[in-house]
């Protein structure tokens, strides 16, 4: 079997939140899973020499009004957090917590976040706020806000973030296909059509 | 009759000249025109604290491979020009010299300088590389030369520059539909289906 696609993205990235609600059903069409790898974005934009894009002059006013409107074109729920962007530590502490041993587990996590940060407005930035969306998914209370402060849990996310910018990522979402890398939820058709092609 | 689109772009932008092989046929689509309107894109990148792409860490390699890809997509000419970002001041000046009596004439120049500098990689920088291509389209080179160093023109630019800035204008291309802001060419599509529907 071909190896899984790399979706990487940031739990704060609204455009990362679009992309994983396609991202499966576009791979699983030809036949091929995806690993998902949250990241903390700011060290990549540090890179860059740019900061979140919803703080940034022009570009985050235009950002507040495409979202919204990309996600009505999808019929997909959205409503603007409270806090952008918000802290995305402990959320993708806890996914990398959850992925290392059980990782379908991991993506039903991120999903349940996602949803509730973007798709109902809820702020995930403090831990219990990400237990509260783990619970229903029995993952224990307790466990989860032990796992955000294991220094071995946040070696993890460093690590993988460390990697995702060795690889080229500055933007969320960004996939990698057989090393091909697109970036972007803009880019998810491309995306489609280079598993359906392998290339053009 | 509707207003026409607002379509803003830097000639130094890749993805503005793919947005311009498109825009008027989509447009015509739904009876519609198209105003093309250059401008000096660093004056906005300067307010949203970023510089040229291709000068970045990490964006600027993807860059160099999404622009070619995505060219071959559309099955489009594409040549990597031998300095990027160009200065695309000359260019520039000389639409809005010939605007001012022909914008027919001026989006035909257009045209041909997107051709040239992307689509055969040549540099277009030198006010010489400008009258070169504007030739053919019957326009006096003595003309051109003169024009692009002419206060008034330099004036017509900043003036649209600073406009577009006004109107929220930070990146290459723009579109604006009755008002409604689209920024990309991979937005293109959403200019189409808000030109079918009005909205959504």
């Amino acid at each position: 079997m071909s190896p899984p696609l790399d979706f990487y993205f940031e739990f704060a990235s609204p455009y990362g939140y679009l992309a994983s609600l396609r991202i499966d059903e576009i791979a699983a069409r030809h036949g091929r899973e995806v690993r998902w790898l949250p990241i903390m974005l700011g060290a990549a934009l540090k890179r860059t020499g740019t900061g979140p894009n919803v703080q940034l002059p022009l570009k985050g006013p235009y950002l507040l009004r495409d979202v919204p409107r990309t996600a009505r074109l999808m019929q997909v729920p959205f409503r603007p957090p409270p806090v952008m962007p918000m802290n995305s530590l402990a959320a993708s502490r806890a996914y990398w917590w959850i992925e290392a041993g059980d990782p379908i587990l991991a993506k039903r996590l991120a999903v349940a976040i996602f949803a509730a940060h973007w798709g109902e407005g809820r702020d995930m930035a403090a831990p219990e706020q990400v237990a509260e969306v783990a619970e229903p998914l029995g993952i224990a209370r307790a466990g989860l806000l032990a796992a955000v402060q294991d220094p071995a849990i946040k070696e993890k996310l460093k690590a993988e973030t460390e990697r995702s910018i060795e690889r080229g990522v500055f933007g969320s979402p960004f996939v990698f296909v057989d090393g091909e890398p697109f970036w972007g939820n803009d880019r998810l058709d491309q995306v489609d059509r280079w598993l359906a092609t392998g290339g053009w």
